[in-house]
Parts: structure tokens; sequence; C-alpha cells
């Protein structure tokens, strides 16, 4: 039997659609969504809350002519199914299949490429900026969710949105989570609607307000201030963003495609800035994503009958989850230690010490520069503030680790975790110039652990540090190592031999340091004796294991999963110029000058020559050149 | 006769005081600080705003027990005069002496360093973190314009301190401009105030409300939305601050020192979040700032007497003048030109621009996130948006450029003002790493002109080029050369030869030509004979002219105003590791690995070898080496 999906080629085939029909086809998306994504892993809580909504602005609004700018994107999988990618939905998220978000080069229905929070607003401002400019009459869309609106952009974009009041549709999906729960002043707020208690609680305050404006002689100003502190409780979320300059609608039920497009259809004739506040559910209609929506927010691979999550092979622990013990373990010595995320306690594994110290865990919500502020303000304090984030989103707040952070040389320590390429999420995604942005701040240290184990006393070291410190590490799991009770601070700037040979030294950083001594044990088999050094610090280098190094044998190549511009192989270069030494072949093995796509793990260090077989083969081919 | 304060060494001695000798501090600190700032210049109209409110702040709270943070910090003179540096106030902004904003180095009051925007309440709600934790009782009180708030990472910091609500103080010192008009839907919204015609359509809306209440059986939430429509227009700014879990108090008259000192000590009582909405004006207290506040914001010297604004030496156009030229004749013959600032409509030199095509500038606010992203919007809509902004302030958008920009490959251009080394600011406005973090961005072309008939092609270039560019340009003026008319795009990638020599090359980048080539002469006349060139692409390189001039004379020197590490000379080392040439004698010259201090331009680049003599005198060194 053929599905209604199977008849929807492009959002135009929606328009015939009955109201049953539509709620078919909702069933049919969530079906579709979940069976590709028990295979791939994917966002898959996020993408099942928004179906109806999606439905109804591809059945009111005519995409690509009208612009859906989806904020971070990870919601857009009905999308996609609708807008011409049914037959290659199943390649989602791998390698050389379609992007996890909207790609302008996937299709013209995605306006707008995103990936990271907070930029739908300020986007669809130039949109609608541009279409004025141009004279046209297009409806522009944004959709964002009430975690996303926890980003300082997210703000920014409001306050110019509503002074230029453009012909603009903001959608607010309120799902009253980011990734794990809300956070912050304005999600409490928003969770404030209009029920009987609150009409109650008017007509309690109106009595006092009265009071006031029968004094009215007695002194305006006076009485209007009073009458303001009784009409306080009467505030809405409405009224906030009627204050930024929006017309607001809602909240309306999410889930209802009849009063959704029904909104659309009355605002689709406006031609001011409106906001329609939309009440979701993350998961909605799979049970299980229902009752763990953070659990299924970002999945691997699972049962789809039972929603049981599948574990990855091999039961190593994951860096994140070391991570997550190793900070314990300190805190529980050094009560200076506090530790920090941006809406990611599951993620960057900080749950455990959420629990252990809850007075000294803070969730900033989605608000990396904040985060970085606030730490440093700790710092300045005599505390020693841990900042677990991932590397693409600790870019975010790049300004203020240079300002707050390395210019007061406050001792902030940033544990980056999903260091390198991060696998399906891809580009915007993966951590692949961490090295380059932070290497050149003054004051900074820069550390790499080899492995798990490692990373611990790495984590030990940025926090004895008495000033900023990073450490970055990748996403998956660590090699199964034990691992030590005791952490030791390492020896700032110093390496360790991990292999001596005479043909050359591989300097290798983190992930990258098991391959590179696998490589080198390949190598010699040929007669290629390399030494392999584990590079710890990226910064400040081991000047001196190096330049003997350089010295010794002539022949370095350096091993990084970062960018090869600005990263640890420059710096290596950097050093042998400032020290003047000449005639040193060098190699840097990295990943490229352009953006990295979307893969497993394995399949990207291997096609960009990182994994073991991939090293040995360039460094091969350069002993021969 | 002794002035009062002559007598003020610390807070304490303010304590003391009667009214009126309060009075007659003011006005000593105002003369005090417009005859520095008229012979050194500064940041005269916001320290100006301030007077009042400081010696407020001072009076009722303990510094440095208390914790008072100054957001920007700009504002901060008086702060300085009445912190035990009244005697080293003659040397604010000059080399060696003390800075125009806060350093913890130079005081324990001042608590926090600033410089950027918007950082202030993150850093205090870190501040009241660490006491609470420490189980302290002191006050932490941050000092916010109403410009900064537009910045969204005051808003993220707001949205946090709401939901901690821990005993901290915001002071909302609105005087309704940033450096020049303010911007945003939210300073609209702050100059509602509670006059008698507000009384008056609090009237008007009751009578519709009450209507409502009054068919309260109809339908509770029909009823109770109706309601909240009727109230809108008695929403109040106190009322945002609320929403969001602050008191709030005010507004109140900035310049009342008895009004503040009161209301200080009140909420000095209190232990939650609390905004104090102060009113002030810019420039208080001296007519030709409070005429022109937006010229006397940051202000070279001037006539004390008069105002009159002192010329620097010559008249050649600065860079500034000539870009705001240069865009205005491109963007008469291409109409997809659009320009951009972040509050700098001045600064940046659009002023002339948003005249001409009022329509097709914006002015974001400090907002240069959002800046960056609807400058993506516009640009994905077939525009070509122009973000001229300073280079340290662009850091603040460094994960925007990457993934709104380069990563969709968008035709945005970046005009970057203040690259290098900008002068008495120092190192929080110092533009001497953009070349390091844009470098590393994939497919992001970064140019700077050798002079400012250069910037004019450079532009037309980055406007022509169908993907991101940038272009930086120095502070200050140009050589007074003369200036094309017609403007070409230069060819990608290509330098330019200045002079041909065979002891070497030196590599120059932008500011750094002219210095190069007089260096070269002198050289020559000792016999080192090295060709000179205009680098014009720090990339793409120009690879072949480096490669054949590396291959020719063996020695390269690379001269830039940038941070060394990950700057030109670096890609360069890259290019020869790429390319496998050896043997060639490198020297990079730049700022070294540390924050670079205030002092004038010419100061700081002769101190880091980076004028004529400086080159010719490390060149020479190399050489003998």
């Amino acid at each position: 039997m053929t599905t209604i999906l199977e008849t929807i080629d492009s959002p135009c085939d929606l328009k015939g659609l009955s109201a049953s029909q539509l709620e078919q086809l909702a069933s049919e998306l969530r079906a579709k969504i979940i069976a590709v994504c028990a295979e791939n892993g994917g966002h898959l809580a996020p993408s099942l809350g928004v179906v109806e909504l999606t439905l109804a602005l591809h059945r009111v609004f005519d995409s690509p002519t009208d612009k859906i700018i989806w904020d971070v994107g990870h919601q857009s999988y009905a999308h996609k199914l609708l807008t011409g990618r049914r037959d290659k939905f199943a390649t989602l998220r791998t390698l050389g299949g379609i992007s996890g978000f909207p790609k302008r080069c996937e299709s013209p229905h995605d306006a707008y490429d995103t990936g990271h929070t907070s930029t739908s607003i300020s986007a669809a401002l130039g949109f609608a900026a541009a279409r004025d400019l141009r004279g046209e009459r297009n409806k522009v869309v944004a959709v964002i969710g009430d975690g996303s609106m926890t980003g300082g952009l997210a703000y920014e974009g409001l306050n110019h949105a509503g002074e230029l009041n453009k012909d603009l549709v903001v959608i607010l999906n309120d799902n009253e989570m980011s990734i794990a729960e809300n956070v912050g002043a304005l999600s409490n707020f928003l969770n404030r609607t209009v029920t009987s208690d609150f009409v109650h609680t008017i007509k309690k305050d109106l009595e006092g307000f009265l009071g006031g404006l029968d004094k009215i002689g007695h002194g305006v100003l006076k009485v209007a201030k009073r009458a303001e502190e009784s009409l306080k409780s009467l505030f809405t979320p409405g009224m906030l963003f009627e204050a930024f300059g929006f017309e607001y609608i809602g909240p309306i039920d999410g889930h209802d495609i009849g009063r959704l497009t029904e909104t659309f259809e009355k605002i689709k004739r406006f031609d001011d800035a409106v906001l329609i506040h939309v009440l979701t559910k993350k998961g909605k209609g799979y049970p299980p994503a229902e009752a763990k929506p953070a659990l299924f927010h970002g999945v691997g691979p699972f049962e789809a009958e039972t929603g049981k999550v599948l574990k990855g092979k091999g039961g190593a622990a994951s860096y994140t989850g070391v991570f997550g013990e190793a900070i314990r373990k300190i805190a529980a010595d050094d009560d200076r230690v506090i530790a920090l995320t941006a809406a990611m306690p599951d993620g960057t594994g900080l749950t455990a010490f959420a629990s252990d110290f809850p007075q000294r865990f803070f969730d900033v919500g989605i608000a990396e520069q904040h985060g970085v502020t606030f730490a440093a303000g700790l710092a300045a304090e005599g505390y020693r503030p841990v900042f677990a984030v991932y590397s693409s989103f600790l870019q975010r707040a790049y300004d203020q680790v240079f300002h707050d952070v390395c210019l007061q040389n406050l001792p902030v320590t940033f544990a980056i975790d999903r260091a390198g390429v991060v696998g399906s999420d891809g580009p915007t995604h993966h951590g692949l110039f961490d090295l380059s942005y932070l290497r050149h701040l003054p004051n900074m240290v820069v550390m790499a652990p080899k492995d798990e184990n490692e990373l611990q006393h790495m984590l030990k070291t940025a926090i004895d540090h008495d000033g900023p410190a990073a450490l970055r590490y990748p996403r998956g799991n660590g090699y199964g190592i034990s691992l030590d009770q005791a952490f030791q601070a390492l020896p700032l700037g110093k390496s360790e031999m991990l292999r001596e040979g005479n043909s050359g030294a591989l300097l290798a950083v983190g992930s990258t340091v098991y391959p590179a001594r696998e490589a080198a044990e390949t190598l010699a088999a040929d007669g290629l004796d390399f030494s392999v050094v584990n590079v710890r610090f990226i910064k400040p280098l081991d000047r001196d294991a190096i330049i003997s190094l350089a010295r010794a044998t002539g022949t370095l190549v350096t091993v990084e999963e970062n960018a090869v511009q600005g990263g640890f192989g420059t710096a290596v270069l950097e050093l042998l110029e400032e020290e003047g030494i000449e005639g040193v072949k060098v190699l840097r093995l990295g990943y490229p000058d352009f953006y990295v796509e979307q893969g497993e793990q394995p399949e990207l260090r291997a096609k960009f020559g990182l994994d073991a077989p991939g090293i040995t083969e360039r460094v091969r081919a350069f002993m021969r050149s």
C-alpha cells in the first residue's frame, strides 16, 4: 500500500490533503524518523517534537519562496522528508549521506545552514531586510526553541528585529527544555501561563491599583509607581515579547495541526514582526523519547521497538565519563573546584558532580560567553572553575577567553570535550580549530592527553596551574586502560618520550598518540625507525625535547586532530624558526583547509590519513620524497 | 588652598564629608578629569556622566571588601581618583602610566578588569557566587550602561542571575546612548517612563480590562487573554527586569548624590538581586561634552576652555575616512552593497554612508554576534554586506564568522579597522590577533592594504569576491598619497613587488610595508640588498612569489602588526613546509606572546621593533647571526 508520505515530493503536495490525511502523514513521518534514527542515531526527540509544526508550516507557507530557518537545525528531519529527500533519508548523518542539519547545498528548501544555537532570528532578519530592499513579499519564518532563547545572540536578534519591525515570523518552540532541563529566569517566566488562578490574582491586584488611581490628584508619579507594583504579577510572556516590539500570539498547542494552520493563515496576512508561542513535547509520539527526552535528544543507534539504546562495542570508559569521575575526585579534596556547563550536564559528564556538589555546580544555560565570564569572576575570587564544554561551542566565547580569562591571567580550566572529528554531526560540530584559536592567546596553557588515564592527570595539572589552562580530548571511548587512583600534576611544558628511533620523530598530540605509535611499529618493520613523542603540551611547547630531536634526526612529523593551519605542527615550525634551526624536514599531519564533512570518526580519520595506516603511509611517502 | 580631592586617599575618606562637601568634590573630580583628558585624550563623556554615581557608591559601599565592577570600564576615572591614584592620574593612558580601564594590578579597588562591553553582570555573578560559597557577606555591584545592555552577554548574565537570585546589585546607568545613539527595541522601551499621560492610558485600558473581568464566567482563558491585551501598555521597564527575577528600583536621578546614597543605603540591607535604574547625562558638567557626547565619548587631546578638539599633525586622511568614502562610491554603483556597524557609525567611518543610503545601512547596536549573522542572512539572499568593525571587537563574533559566514561560504566583507596596536586604550583594544584567528578558517580571504589608496581597491576586491573576505587596516592617518578615483579588484592571492634585491626578501603586511621599504633602503646602504614585497594577501598566500624569493635568496623576513603566533609569518613557514623547501632562513617580526601595553602607536611600534629603525636593526642582527 502506498503511504501518504510516498506521495509527497515537495511541500506543494501537502496543500490538497485533508485534516485526517495530515494526521496520518504525521504518524508516517514519525515512524520514518524513528526507524532511521534507530539505525543511524540522530536528534530524535527534537525532530519528533515538531512534526505537526513542520506540517503546518509547509501547508501554509510556500517554501522555498517563503523562507523557513530552523534554529540549531537538528529538528529538521520532518522538513527534510517533506522537501524531496525522502529517498535519501536512510543516509541521514552518514558519510556521503544527507546532513542532520539544514544545508543550502542539499535543497533550496534549506534556506540557511545551522548547527549551533540561537542564530535563526538574526539570520531571518537578514532575509527579511533583503526581501524589503528588493521590494518582494515573501514571508520569513524563524523556528527557535526556548533553550536557544537563552543564548545572547537570540536576544541581540530580537532586540534589533523589534526595532526594525520587519515582516518577520518567529516561532518560539517551547518544550521547556534545551538539551537537558532549561536554565534561567526567562524559562521560569515562560511557564507563567494564563489560568484561573492568574485571573484571581489580577482581581486582587486591581484593588490596590484602583485605590491608587482614586488618589490620582496626590501626585501622579507616586501613584503610578504604586500601580506598577500592583500590576507586576499581571505580567506575562506575551508582554515581554511585546516589549521587544513583537506582536505576540500564544501559547498554542504545537501538536494541533488545525490550530497551527489556522494561526499561520491568520498571521500570513500581517506585515509586522510576530512571535508565535507554540507548546510542544520533546520526543512526542514515541514513548521512550517522551519519557527520557534528554537521552533521546541526540542518541546513537537504538532498538526501535523498545527504545533500548545499543551500546558501542567494548566497555571502555568514555573520555567524558573519565573526566566526570576525575573532577569529582579532585573536588572532594579541593574545595576551590567549581564545575560549569552550558546546558550539557550529561554530555560533558557532570551529572554526578552536580549531585555530589550541588553548591559548586552551575549550569549556565546555552550561554557560553556568560559561562566563561562567570568563571572568570569565580577565579578572581580564588576559586578554580572548570568549564566543561565542547570544542566547537567554546568558539562562541573566544573573546571572553581572550578578554576575561587570559588577559587577567585567571586560573580557569577549559575541559574541552569533542576535540577532533566528532562524527555524524559534521562540520558545525567537529572540534578542529581549538588548538589554532587558543594557541595564540597569551598566558594560555594548552594540553591534550594521549589516553583516558592521562586525562585525569592533566585535569589535575590544569586546576593546579595558577593561570588559564585548557585540555582537549576526543569524543568517544578511551582505550580501556587502567586508571590511576592518585592524580599528579604534570610538569608544565614537558613531553613524554614513548619510543626512540633514529630515522625521525613522530610528535603526536592527544588522540593521535596511539595511532602514531602503531604507525612507528609498522614503519620499523620497513627499516624506518621513528621516535614517538606524546606531546602533552601544545603550549608551552617542550622546546628542549623538540629541538634535540630535530637536531638528532633531522626529521619531524607532527600529528594532530586539528586544522593544519595554526595548530601544533605550526607551533613546531615557529619554534624551529625562533631557534634558527635550519635544514629540518618537517611534515605536518592534520585536517586540511576546508570544512570536514560528516561521517563516523574512524571513517574520517582514515579518509584524512590520521589513523595508524594513514600515518604510516604518509610518513613512508614523505621519507621516499 | 587644599582641595577636598587632595584629602581623599581612599574611599574611607568620603564617609565623613557633608552633602555640600560631596558636591564640591564632584566639581573637583570633574575639573581634574577634564584637565587630564584635555591633555591625554580619553573617555571623557562616560566618566563625567558617573561622577555623582561614583561618589555615592564609594560613600555607601566599602570597597575593596565590597566589589564594584565597571562594565567596559571607560567610566572609571572618578573611581581611580578616589582610590589612591590621584597622583598618578596625569599619566592616564600613557606608556607606563595608569590605564583608562580598571586593572586589578593597579589597585585592590579595581575588582575586575574590563574594556569590552557587557561582561559586568556575568563577572559580578561569579563574585557573588564565590562570596556565598565562602559564607561571606560583602556586596557585589555591577555598573552597566544601557548601551552595554544590548550585548547578548549582558542578557545571558541577567538570565542566570535572575535564576540564582544572589545578593547582587546591578546599576543600570541609563544615558540613552552607547557610543552613538542607542539602538534596539530595548532602548526604546527603557524610555517608557511613568508620566501623567501614562496614567491616562492606564485608565483607558482599564475599562476594557474590567469589561473582561465582568464576563469572567464566560471562559476564564479568553477573558484573561483579552485582559492581557488591554494591559500591554501598562508594561514598564521595571516589569521587564522583574520578569528576569530582579527587584527593580528607579528610575532615579543619577546626578543627585543625596538620592543615590539614600537608595544605596536602603538596598544595602536587601539580599536579593536588585537592579537600580539610574538616569545620567553623558558629559555632565562640561558643556562641550554635554552638547556632543558622541564626539567626547572617546576623544583625543582638546582645548579645555573651549572643547575644541586638537587635530593631529598633518592633514592626511584617516584609513577610517578613506574606507567611508570608498564604500559610498562602491555602493553608488553596486546596489548589493550594505553597510553594517555595531554601535560605531562614526568610529568606523559610516556616517556619510548612513545618510546617503539609509535603506542600506544598519546599526545593529553593541551586538557583534548578531551583526555577523544578520550579514550572513543578507548575503544568503544575494546582497554584499560589509561589516565595519574594530579588530578586537570582531573577536566577539568568532563563532559566527566560522559558523554563519565561512561554513556557508557567504560573501560577507569584514572591514576590520584598528588592526595592529591602537594606542592608549591598551591591551583590550589592540587588534593583534585577527590574522591568527581568521587565517585558519576555511574559505576566508584575508588582506591588508599597504596604504589608504590600496584600501580602496581591496574593499572593491572583497565586495566582488564570491565568498568571505576580510581587509584589516590600522587606526590613524594614511600617508596622504593621492587616491585613485576608479577602484579595481586585485587579483586574489597576488602580492606586489616593491623593490628587488639579492640579500633576501622582506615580506611586509599592511601597515608595515612602508616601514619595511624604508628599512630596506637603510640596509642597502650597509650592503644588504633586500627585496620588499607588499604581501597584500595573508590568505590565500602568493605561493609562487614567496617560493621563488625563498629559492632565489634563501632569506625571508616577515613583518606584520599581529601576534607572531599564528599570523602571516607563520603562514609562510607553513608554506615552506608544504612545499618541502628546506634551508631557508626565516625571521618573523610581529608582536610577542604577551599582552602589549598601552602607549602611543609610534612608541609601541618602536618598542617592539616594528618601525623602520626597528626592522632595520633586527634584520641587521639576523644577518649577522
